[in-house]
């Protein structure tokens, strides 16, 4: 299983670092720089749970994206992935729950759509055997309201 | 091996969305807006490479700080994440290789930091496993630089 990485050299490297903690800012040198703070505090700024849901909500939709133009299809689908932070009985662990909505084609069409993203987005590739990790067909996006401290 | 979710109910909740595939913007309602763009063209924006690295990297430091914290050690842990893209027999892979700076402690007990923190580290629990991710310590950053066109 372990892929030959000779025979596929990288296309694109990038940096994304973290210098001075959570309560701080996080950055790509010579790009995006975000504020970063606690989740459970009320300072502005960005967290770990909210950048690993942008990565899962960019890549299946950009992977969701291309699928639709490979059919001919107008571009329709949104994906909006909750991220939820618990307790465990060590530390913390983080769930997500990808809700993926294609509103341009049929129900067994978009199972089918989602199905090939989830196997072909790299993001999903890395964390989507993961128990914590669900991706699903919605026709509307859940609340997801903010927990009540 | 199944977390008893009942036991540990959320703490926190959030939602990551991108609507508009990979030539767009994603974002956090309320919170972070971005500019996406593929990562092999020209236009400026995030990437989900980017995402993916902000949310290793940010997680990573935060777990070293709180470690720092508990051992009264003053914070000096570092923590810049390269992520390559590369072909595979079927579409592409995301590679990520987490390099941990910490100046201020000698080298064994920077080791055993490094080691309690990838255990610890909610990002790195979710991809720690696959192949493609690889945590290590290190005295100096690797330069990392972009692959060329």
């Amino acid at each position: 299983m372990a892929i030959d990485r000779e025979k596929f050299p990288p296309l694109y490297r990038t940096v994304a670092a973290n210098d001075a903690g959570l309560e701080s800012h996080s950055y790509v040198p010579d790009g995006l720089d975000v504020l970063t703070s606690h989740p459970l505090n009320d300072a502005p700024g960005a967290n770990p749970e909210q950048f690993i849901g942008l990565a899962l909500s960019t890549c299946l939709n950009a992977t969701l994206e291309a699928i639709e133009e490979r059919r001919d299809l107008p571009h329709s689908s949104q994906v909006h992935t909750i991220v939820e932070m618990a307790r465990d009985t060590r530390g913390f662990q983080f769930y997500l729950t990808a809700e993926v909505k294609i509103p341009g084609v049929d129900h067994e069409t978009a199972l089918a759509m989602v199905d090939l993203a989830e196997r072909r987005c790299p993001v999903a590739k890395l964390i989507g055997d993961n128990d914590n990790v669900v991706v699903k067909l919605v026709t509307e996006f859940s609340a997801a309201t903010p927990v009540e401290g």
